[in-house]
Formats: structure tokens, sequence, C-alpha cells
């Protein structure tokens, strides 16, 4: 039973001169497959793959050959993740991209993490990571294959009691926890919930999760700004908690010195977005 | 007659879990045969990767193996590029690094751009990129294989008359051209050489050419200085050349609306490097 899928076919090797190998040039999402054979925010995924694709200079689409094989999978995998890679393909030395690039796509399978269970049950804590993300506006928010930065944010051992990496950019500003988005929360004199999530117009991946969480938050009556936000604003809110699209939100209990409580929304947010684990 | 070996052995995939291939996660150089079939300062580019592997976290030294290929490679293709790409080989889903990867080693040959020699003899125009590069710090100097910011640069068209990008970093200072280092120079009141190279402690690749073109210059009797440069300099200079290891020094004639004077220690300088093309 195969779990890797190269353009559509079983295969474990890629051309040596393909672009993502050379030179990081593609993109990636990672999807959660349901209990029932599906896959979670299917188009919004799609979608954010041909955004991000013209963002970095070439155009792809979804074929039907390719649709059919990912929810031909999701069908045999339930409860798994579904990581759909692309590369501009192969090109010839140098930077330049090719003009018509023949672009390679990768499917693979794997198992949602066992401890995103327990994270959603219980919280987590963060520490901040000394590795700050660079800020370069061109290509915030894309979810592409330049890494580098969250390998060397991974490659450092956590305390003993914390679970993920919170991360900054180099003016220390807040941006994301070291692979999901960041919420903050807190009610205003009117017992209003305000909600907060970086602006990813810097540095940062701006998740499918995080989109798909903005609009139900706001279908719930919070407000919610997508702004700027510094490090301080951790002693200013009562409430934190992280996305993506495979642990769904997680509440943040602590974070550094700063102690939250769960988030008394969380559980009615995630039955919304049918993302209880 | 094979021109790509990987980890060694005649081969054109490499394996889709490669965190190259899923995160640009290793580096790579860039080297020239000279027409004896010898590799222009190998040992320097090898201490540069086992450098930047350092950098990134892992450890890496050649083996005789591959010296034992990259000799007779060379042997067999003089004037010809080589170029070395390690990863930190096959991973997990996860940006977290293995703790004993085995890296992966690509060396491909390809020729050495023939426009090299008439721009060397002829002096080039360069243009500065709309594209400017993030601070990291931690990234910095490394011939990383995060590029995807010298892949926008160059997807742009050049205007007609010129041959390469001048590129700021996002504070608009200079730092390099797409895939060379930058000198600046000009005589001092006391009729002094003075040369100026962006230094690399946030952002751009620290060439092993310019390590030599550096050393080669004081033994010259040029001043040199390492330190950060600011566009405005390029009203103050009178000559500017660019440095890598393919093409070695190539004069620049005009920089946007600036224009230069061939250096008239160029000649000696490629002479002493032996990097006349």
């Amino acid at each position: 039973m195969g779990s890797v899928w190269v353009n559509g076919k079983p295969a474990d090797t890629i051309d040596v001169r393909d672009r993502a190998f050379t030179y990081g040039d593609g993109l990636f999402a990672t999807m959660a497959v349901d209990g029932a054979g599906a896959i979670q925010f299917l188009s919004c995924h799609l979608q954010r793959l041909t955004d991000g694709a013209a963002r970095l200079g070439f155009s792809w689409q979804p074929s039907e050959t390719l649709l059919t094989l990912l929810t031909d999978t999701a069908g045999r995998f339930p409860r798994h993740c579904l990581k759909l890679q692309l590369s501009r393909g192969v090109g010839g030395r140098g930077y330049a991209p090719p003009t018509a690039p023949q672009i390679t796509e990768v499917l693979s399978v794997s198992p949602i993490p066992v401890h995103y269970t327990s994270w959603q049950q219980q919280g987590i804590k963060l520490q901040t990571s000394t590795v700050q993300l660079a800020k370069q506006p061109l290509l915030a928010g894309i979810k592409h294959l330049n890494r580098l930065e969250q390998v060397l944010i991974k490659s450092y051992a956590l305390d003993e009691d914390c679970d993920d990496w919170l991360v900054c950019d180099t003016d220390g500003w807040l941006v994301e926890s070291s692979m999901a988005n960041l919420f903050l929360l807190f009610q205003d004199e009117n017992d209003q919930w305000q909600a907060l999530t970086p602006a990813m117009n810097n540095c940062g991946v701006s998740g499918v999760m995080r989109q798909q969480v903005i609009m139900t938050l706001l279908a719930m009556g919070v407000h919610v700004q997508v702004v700027p936000v510094t490090y301080d604003w951790l002693a200013r809110v009562s409430h934190l908690f992280i996305s993506n699209s495979l642990l769904g939100t997680v509440d943040v209990i602590a974070a550094d010195s700063y102690h939250f409580a769960v988030w008394p929304g969380s559980a009615q947010l995630r039955e919304n977005l049918a993302i209880q684990l």
C-alpha cells in the first residue's frame, strides 16, 4: 500500500534537478482527513496553493486527476494527514525560474500526531524561541519550502515542561508558534470578547485553519483584529490559543512567565469548525 | 558519461523525503575547474561547507571517497563548473532535524557560462532589483538552499542593456549582485586605494572568491574594509566589481545612473588569483 505519489504515480524519488531540492522553490499544504475519510477545508487548501504559486510567479490549478487522487486517498486514510507539496519542477543551473515550468506534485500520507488529542484536552505551554523570523513581505504568509528558520527553531531543546515554541520576528513582535497560528483573547469593558491574531505581512504562515477560525469567531460574535501584536500583549490578555489544520485549536495555558485560563469558547469553536480530535 | 552523482554513485534522483526537497535544509558550493583539470580553491569551498553545516546544526566533513570523486571528475571536465550540494538527508514529517542525519551529497557538472568571458573583457551593467533581502543574521553569509529571494530577483526581466541585478537589503543597503559579491573602490587623498565590500552579517552569501579577493587585494597594498555599505556609496567611488567562483572578477561599468571606469588593478588581481577566463 503506497503512501507517496509523485505526479499521480506511486514513487519514492524525485529528479535531482527539481527546484524544490536545489532552491526550496515551491510550497506545500498539510491537510487533515476526518473520520469519514473527507479532507477538511480541501478547497481552501487548494486555493491557498494556487495563490501561493501566483505569488512565487507560477501558475497552478489542481487537475481532475489530482482531485481524484486526493479524495480516493483520503477515503482510504481516515484520521490521517495528507501533505501536498508543489515544486517549480526540474530546472537548470541558476536561480532564474523556467518560463514554462512543469510543476512537480507530491502527495504523502502520515498519521496525525497522537499527542494532539491530549494537547486539545489539556492545553499546552509555550516558550519563546531565541530564533526570530526575518521580515520579508514578499514571502510573508506563504507556506513555501524555504523553512530553515523553522528548522533552526526546532533544533533547540524545549524546557522540560514546554510543548512548543513561541516565535517572534526580528523586531520582537509575536508571529506564531513553531507550526501554528496565534489567537489572543480578552473581554473588553463591555464584556465583549476581543480576539487578536498577528498580521502576516512581514513573516509567518497564514494558515488555512487561521482563516477558518477568524470567520468562525466572527460568527460567534467575537470581534477579531488582524494586526501587528507586540509581545507585551501577553500580559494584557486572559486567553491564548493556537491553530493549524492538524491540531485544530489548542489552548495555551502558559507562555514564558504568563499564565492563561482555557478560553471558555474553545469547545464551541471546535464544534462549529468540526475539528474536535 | 554521467554528470550527476548522489552519494558517490551516478544517479538522477533523490529520496522524496530528503530535507533539501521538503525544507531547503542544506547548502551548496559552486566550484570552477581550471584548464588543467584542478578545482580552484577546493579546500576553501570544503571548509565553507563544513562551517555552513555547523551553523545549520549538523556535522560534515568531506570523505576520502568524495575527495577522490571530486578530483577525478575535475580531471575529466577541465573548464567546467562543479556543484556540490549537501542536504540534511531523509527526514520525517515536521521541521525538527534528525539527531543523526545521513547527509546527502550531490555532485553535478555543467559548463561555465560562455558569456562570463566577455563579461570579464567588457565589464557589465547592473540594475537595482525591487526585491530586497530580508535581514536574518542566523542564516547570513551561508550558501544555503533557501533561495526563494534569489528566484524572485531572477524572475524579473532586466532592462535590455543590463546584465545582472544589484541587490539591497530591506533597509536599502548594498549587499551583492544576484549571484556575486561586490567590491567598491576609490583612491583616497593620499592616492591610496581603498576597497569596501558589504559585511554579510544580516544577509547575502559570503563567497569563497570574495575571501580570496580580499586577501589578494590586501597583498596588493589595497586597504579593504568589510563594512555595512549604504547605497549612496555608489556616488562616491570610482570603480566597482563583482566576484564569484565561476566568473572570477568582473568590472561593473554602470549601476543604475552611476558610471564607473574599469579598475586599473583588475588585470593584476586576476593574474594573482589565476582566474583569467
